[in-house]
């Protein structure tokens, strides 16, 4: 990419995540709820983040040449799902963190209790959003009941739960880097994947366009956590907005750690290239921002 | 009702038990899943229980004359959700009970984290359930889509979730009558009311029947864990099967420390007779069964 298309997907970037934004804050239950779970829930969906799912949603809707007004439902409950992921994998039984994006964790500022519940607030409220959401928007029925079913395919335990699972045990054994590709591709991939299908779906994608894409999902979402690891052990604490090597405290098996730096960085390389071969194979109307956007996230240094 | 009544009662009780119980287990996801997120969900599913939300779901649906075998998907769902709070309720950091119905609680047989994921998984998954089971017999799209909505919203932050969390601060501070109604009105009622109208929509329920089986389900559920309190106070614990007295321990207010006993069965008995009123006006199609329901769990001694 040239400095002005860097500078132009900036500006997109911020933009979009402007827009998902303004929606998730409106998207929240505005009455008849508990006013400190509702600050706990606003509270880490408002910590900040790249907004990366909801973005790709909103791309891969326009990619297809869909209109994404009708994929912000869709977009907000995915990040509010991403969202409570964090929320209980910080809590002290799970990974124990104190901060995330240089900020408290849930549980740090409302106790774990209100944390455990501003999480399953957040995942069910997820459900609402999507129907309640997409329905205003004009999305077809059909196509609301199939997002649902992904959405809880992806995100339960066959997909992100799983991943999270697979990931628990790992902490207690060393797994190889197929153990470790299966935990990625379930505990990161899989919402990143639904991400973009929900996207596509909603946009009009046909059934080769929307295999391409999770091939696209599944290769970037694999990248960008081969990414995490290796910033996690060259990244400045600073600049993450939280404590660098933490894995490697707890003996977790990293991809540098299996591979070491060079070979995790060509596996990277050559994971995005297979991602952005198959989406431009795909014959989508517009695949120039997906492809940016691949380029801009896995060569990200926070 | 006569001990015949209370027998034939019994019967129906055990054989609806019995089918929920069938469909719960064949809807967890069969393959693609960790083996021990899928035990940890199993055992709590399988854990026992009275299954009272999803019998009331098929009773409802008995009720207005659907057909039952549409509702079994969206009782399993409820019964998922009901599974998922109290495997989050027993953890540590809520309520820190180490049995529940004389079984270890989830966290002490699997640890606190694979608990939380469990109950993440089921509360996820129960979504996917709901969706693609409904979808399998023939229930209308719209009927279904309507279905998410109320499920996420009864079991989300204005429903179940917002009353964990106003039951949460109420250990912190004494609550009054009103406050105690509004707690257990969501942390409770909201739940048994969406399993009710569950299967009446999915029945073919019209909208005054439906507001009626509202009402019912109100009156029952606040009448049902007003008993909760009294056999807390006056039950033995082995019958229980977990420790009575456990809400005074934590000094959070209960029926029978602000109304006394008496006042307290008096106050199930009126409650209960709203809601039978409510649901005999109704023109249902054969409310017998609900209304024995309604005297069944309130009159129960565990």
């Amino acid at each position: 990419m040239t400095t002005q298309d860097v500078n132009e997907l900036r500006t997109y970037l911020q933009q979009t995540a402007k827009r998902v934004e303004d929606v998730l804050i409106k998207s929240l239950p505005q009455e008849q709820v508990n006013p400190i779970l509702q600050e706990a829930m606003a509270y880490s969906l408002q910590a900040g983040g790249k907004r990366m799912r909801p973005i790709m949603t909103l791309t891969a809707c326009e990619a297809v040449g869909g209109n994404t007004v009708q994929a912000l439902p869709a977009a907000a409950a995915i990040e509010m799902i991403h969202t409570y992921s964090l929320i209980h994998d910080d809590l002290p039984a799970m990974d124990n963190d104190d901060y995330r994006r240089g900020k408290l964790t849930n549980h740090k500022v409302y106790g774990e209790a209100m944390a455990i519940l501003a999480g399953d607030g957040l995942l069910t409220h997820a459900f609402h959003t999507l129907v309640h959401g997409s329905g205003k928007e004009q999305v077809a029925p059909e196509v609301i009941l199939q997002l649902v079913q992904e959405l809880s395919a992806y995100a339960g335990p066959t997909g992100m739960v799983g991943g999270q699972a697979y990931d628990l045990q790992a902490e207690k054994q060393r797994v190889d880097l197929a153990g470790l590709n299966h935990i990625h591709t379930h505990k990161t991939g899989d919402l990143i994947v639904c991400s973009l299908r929900a996207g596509a779906m909603i946009g009009g994608a046909n059934p080769a366009q929307l295999a391409a894409i999770s091939t696209f999902g599944y290769c970037i979402g694999l990248a960008f956590q081969i990414q995490d690891d290796i910033l996690d052990v060259t990244g400045d604490e600073k600049m993450l907005g939280k404590k660098t090597n933490s894995d490697e405290k707890l003996s977790k098996s990293t991809y540098p750690q299996l591979l070491g730096i060079e070979k995790s960085k060509q596996t990277v390389q050559a994971l995005t290239d297979e991602g952005k071969q198959a989406l431009m194979e795909a014959g989508l109307t517009d695949e120039k921002r997906l492809l940016q956007l691949a380029d801009f996230l896995v060569k990200r240094e926070s």
